[in-house]
């Protein structure tokens, strides 16, 4: 009987190894001033902005959820990884936080090198568009755990914000406009239910033309969720902002709400953004009733800003000047009990 | 045809809200006095150590690889967070950081509350014993994507150190003696190749009695990792330390070079400390060689310390008061070449 070894007990060191050679350039590529060499690579160092006083750090942790399926059943493994950072950075945003650090975990069955390298520099090149570093991250191969071709991804982003600059939503009041950034599509939410209807129930898959979209339905669906810190870096400069919604699950009666205070409600105006027809066709397809759209994904906002009306066309502009489209959507009222969104 | 929801496609939202209402008194428990409310808990919010003149931040991301499988064989699912913690922060203090937060990712294919509640516990647990607050995390539900019962795992931890105070290693230099710490047994490597030995080959089960085992074999190998913060805080008081290595995958012949500068040889003597018989079953079930279990395996040893000399026999009885098994295991000499581990 031959003696065992870690490599036949299904984990390929080697593979790892090769796969960590591959990700050091694209690391390195994100590397801010801030960044410190470490040494043994047990952990990543990072400096804090010289420039800040008091600063505060903020963070946040998330996956893309069934949004993987997407790329292990189409092989494009190159975008998911912008994906990750953009659900970790858009989180931390929303108390003002200036991005400085991003790490990943990606866990798989039987390391793909190939595929690995793919995602990685997905998730490179979102802490690009992000403006943080990739500090660090970590490659399982669990043997068993992940069905052949698949795998999991989490990630962790760390920013900094002065203190006396968090947002925290409690200078929201009556009267404030809402500001709203266009998603690009389906983000990072509600796929699992988008995949049942138009996969299951209407029989498309990832070649399907429909009416109104550019591309097929796979690429539309695997189109990366936007990444907003530098446009809420901008907004943040051209005016009094008083809070930040990231539209995430729940959309936006799920999300807008956390972010203001009791007696206010949220009034939007649903014809004042377009949205992607990509949503028509999953609540068609699904038979999914409007409300249930409306839990479920973003509808066609990735983030919401409450700002005080006369700087609400400055930060709308500013908003366009860094690269996104942003639109006027609605106005905060008064109302009775709990914070709440109104879409008349 | 009814019309689709989040729910029917396989997403439980009322469960994922029962599981952070759990959740949420077990991470207040492990809160600090440099946590901030968090609004909307979009993100999580911590200060820093405000004695800290000029802190630089470390951090790192680990799972438990295959220890998992474990957890699920057993149903024991309230140590393995601590394991997650554990080797989050062994990785950051090797910096000479203080852990200051954690966030964990817990990904599973149907939300199973009760099971999920008993990992948390057990990261909020590993969060108190190495003195960090559980700041946030993501339960990710996806359907198809784990077996039945199955989940992963992924952590990340953050720590501040002073600037001036980073260890790097640089100032180790021979004649240093190396303070080992004592593993509570496999910690969480090498579990792919212990599982295959021990459960495959000898066809041992969770409940198998092994001689010199004072638990079952499922409890031995479930035994959490230890974390080592408070010990390190206490070595870094009692004497100049230089270098600090945390023994994971590689053993020491990976890791203790990791923070050796070329030219030094880490000389141990492998009669200094003992190592638990664990070890040996997996040997003798899996006819691994003494150099494949040295290279997979921390072989008795979960964090080793390089200190001056003048300093060895107090910062191993620091270690010691701290609640920590610590022995001289060695000693650093000059080499040629890059640095090395040598186990005569």
């Amino acid at each position: 009987m031959a003696g065992l070894t870690y490599r036949a007990a299904g984990v390929d060191i080697d593979a790892g190894e090769r796969l960590v050679d591959r990700i050091k350039p694209l690391a390195a590529r994100t590397r801010t001033p801030l960044v410190m060499g470490s040494v043994g690579g047990f952990a990543g160092l990072c400096g804090l902005p010289p420039e800040m006083k008091d600063p505060v750090l903020v963070s946040g942790t998330d996956g893309v959820g069934t949004k993987l399926k997407l790329a292990f059943r189409s092989g494009v493994h190159d975008s998911i990884g912008i994906d990750l950072v953009a659900m970790c950075v858009n989180d931390i945003i929303t108390c003002g936080a200036t991005p400085l650090f991003f790490l990943d975990y990606f866990a798989t069955g039987a390391l793909d090198v190939t595929a690995g390298e793919a995602v990685i520099r997905g998730v490179a090149r979102g802490c690009e568009l992000a403006g943080c570093a990739l500090l660090g991250g970590e490659t399982a191969e669990m043997p068993g755990l992940y069905s052949p071709g698949e795998y999991d991804l989490a990630g962790f982003a760390v920013g900094a914000v002065e203190r006396e600059r968090v947002l925290d939503g409690s200078r929201t009041s009556a009267g404030d406009l809402l500001v709203g950034l266009a998603s690009s599509g389906l983000h990072s939410n509600g796929y699992s239910l988008a995949q049942k209807a138009l996969f299951e129930r209407a029989g498309y898959d990832l070649d399907t033309r429909l009416d109104d979209l550019e591309r097929p339905l796979g690429a539309a669906l695997l189109e990366p969720t936007r990444i907003y810190a530098r446009a809420t870096a901008a907004m943040l400069e051209a005016g009094e902002v008083h809070a930040l919604s990231h539209i995430t699950g729940g959309g936006l009666p799920g999300n807008l709400p956390r972010v203001l205070p009791d007696g206010l409600v949220a009034r939007l105006d649903r014809s004042a953004w377009p949205r992607s027809p990509l949503f028509d066709h999953v609540a068609r397809a699904g038979a999914v009733a409007e409300v249930e759209m409306f839990r479920t994904f973003n509808m066609g906002l990735g983030l919401v800003a409450a700002v005080r009306p006369e700087d609400a066309a400055a930060v709308r502009q500013a908003a366009e000047d860094a690269g996104e489209r942003a639109f006027l959507v609605g106005e905060i009222v008064t109302g009775e009990g709990p914070a709440r969104v109104d879409l008349p």
